[in-house]
């Protein structure tokens, strides 16, 4: 089971790895039971195929899965997500967090249709579409659900390096707000309810640690996993996932066979998320329950501080329609716009 | 120079340095020039001989000093901790933070005494305690300061870590209880004004991380340098370090040829403040000025919220005198007349 385990924190490593078990080994394989070993099951006592220290238990493929879809309720409920009545979008980038949530929320019934943006990142973002559109094809579809697919090189005329090289502005952040505002956009566009998107404990704590460690008021009030359609032109944004690891749902697709995109996007390179999740993982490793007593600790602090309230006041009071495209926004401008405008103007062009 | 700085941060694993020099270099030798190499003090542009990534400067001796009692000068005056009137007494342990503290304090013309607390840890202890008497007997007494020292072994009957054992109570635990009590009570005893300690901006940092890491609200309001005497019985606490790091006050120690030891407590491996440490330096490195953000982020944020007026009120209202000895304390007996009482009637004394 080590060796399973610490496979499943150096596979993202290999870039032509297409999920989380080696080359040559299956899931029915002698080499894949050697690996695991003979760990047995907390629930039913059969043989268990994951251990999570966090939760001082081991589970077995099904029990697993029970896991799994009972901590996605628990985060829907409690945090008066959505119900079986709304239409959901759920944002698919190809990898493991959004698919498993697209998989997940499906398998539960909720009435779920996706979005992937294709950012024109080259081979990366065609083998992530891949991926996105081999799910859509094979999975999803037999359960009625619908695939939308926006093409930044199509819709904005240039994929998005190009984009943020004629803004001056950083790649990273250049795709942040190309992926929030077509994500709302469609949302709204096509009537759905609620935006789901794939986050998970470990984005959530790594975030919430950057918060802190530089103390963004700000920031941090809107670090729920259920922000509220706060205004006109707001979808609703939920992230389902907030209560399940990174390593649990790189599990999850393994045992379920859904294959995505391992490989980090080539632009996140040196990220400070991933320094934090870095760190994170060590204090992870010395003392498991760490991220999640850290970021739920802080939402539950936040339920008493009354925190979500004061977002909804604040964007009353602060958002009114973008001059140009009217999606809610704080300037005169809103952020994509802007980006948008200077792209297109720039004398470099 | 990095050879130097990397050299500081790897001494500490040397348990038989006397100070973070390597054996047989001295701070004239020409090994040590070698391994500063030739920058340029950013003050008065001689040969410098520390690099502070934080601070974007590299400094002299002369203006690294200068630069050193700027910090604590700003820390005693910006969180009014004292005046040149006050009596001032440091709890010294033998380590670089204290007994850089009491040389500052004496330097800068405070009124400062020094209490050493002698725990009965073997020969870490006897080591210990010599750093100190030297200090005190070669440097303190030409300012007319006394060094005052309470043996646990003689004045409880027993070290820290039998009483540990017979109060069933983790040694480091047992240490913190006796040496808040004796420090406090020294300072009550001797009618000093304000009790000083040698924490730093890594161990304040440190601790924050790990309150806000589980969200310890009540930790959180008294994490402040400056902790006013809420009550009759409490002596007022500062920190005037909380500006300088570990790595300075060893540099200045070093620098001003301060002997003092080295090795880490041998109780303290594994303690959950050296991870912490551990995890912080590692973002210090990506990101120079992390600790200070987000040491004095909180403390800019804890003033704003009015914390420090919330733990009078709060002490005042919840702390009475011990049954048994007078100090103030939450319930019937404190914890450190709780502790003597079990150790005292432990059957296994």
């Amino acid at each position: 089971m080590q060796r399973f385990l610490s496979f499943m924190t150096t596979a993202r490593l290999n870039p032509s790895a297409s999920c989380f078990l080696p080359r040559g080994v299956g899931l029915q394989s002698p080499a894949y039971t050697r690996m695991i070993g003979t760990m047995i099951c907390t629930k039913c006592k059969t043989k268990a195929v994951l251990k999570l220290p966090r939760h001082n238990a081991a589970f077995c493929k099904d029990c697993f899965n029970s896991f799994v879809q009972d901590q996605v309720l628990k985060a829907i409920r409690t945090q008066e997500m959505f119900t079986k009545n709304d239409r959901l979008l759920v944002a698919v980038s190809g990898g493991k967090d959004s698919l498993a949530l697209w998989a997940i929320l499906l398998k539960l019934g909720y009435n779920t249709d996706a979005l992937y943006v294709n950012l024109g990142i080259g081979g990366y973002s065609e083998s992530s579409q891949e991926k996105v559109v081999h799910f859509s094809e094979t999975v999803a579809v037999g359960y009625g659900a619908v695939l939308h697919v926006h093409t930044v090189e199509r819709e904005e005329g240039a994929g998005i390096r190009e984009l943020a090289m004629l803004a001056h502005r950083p790649t990273c952040s250049t795709c942040g707000t190309i992926k929030r505002y077509q994500f709302n956009h469609a949302a709204i566009r096509h009537g759905y309810d609620v935006m789901a998107t794939g986050h998970n404990l470990d984005d959530e704590a790594a975030r919430l640690l950057g918060n802190v460690l530089h103390w963004q008021s700000e920031y941090l009030e809107k670090q729920g996993p259920s922000l509220p359609a706060s205004v006109d032109g707001f979808a609703k944004k939920v992230k389902p996932l907030y209560r399940l690891t990174e390593r649990e749902l790189a599990a999850y697709c393994v045992l379920n066979r859904i294959d995505y995109v391992v490989e980090e996007c080539p632009m996140a390179k040196g990220a400070r998320t991933l320094l934090y999740k870095e760190v994170l993982n060590r204090l992870e490793t010395e003392s498991p329950g760490t991220k999640q007593m850290f970021y739920w600790g802080f939402l539950e602090k936040s339920r008493q501080t009354g925190a979500p309230t004061t977002v909804i006041e604040k964007d009353r009071s602060a958002l009114h329609p973008c001059s140009l495209c009217g999606q809610p926004t704080t300037a005169e401008t809103c952020s994509y716009c802007k980006l948008m405008v200077r792209a297109k103007t720039s004398p470099a062009r």
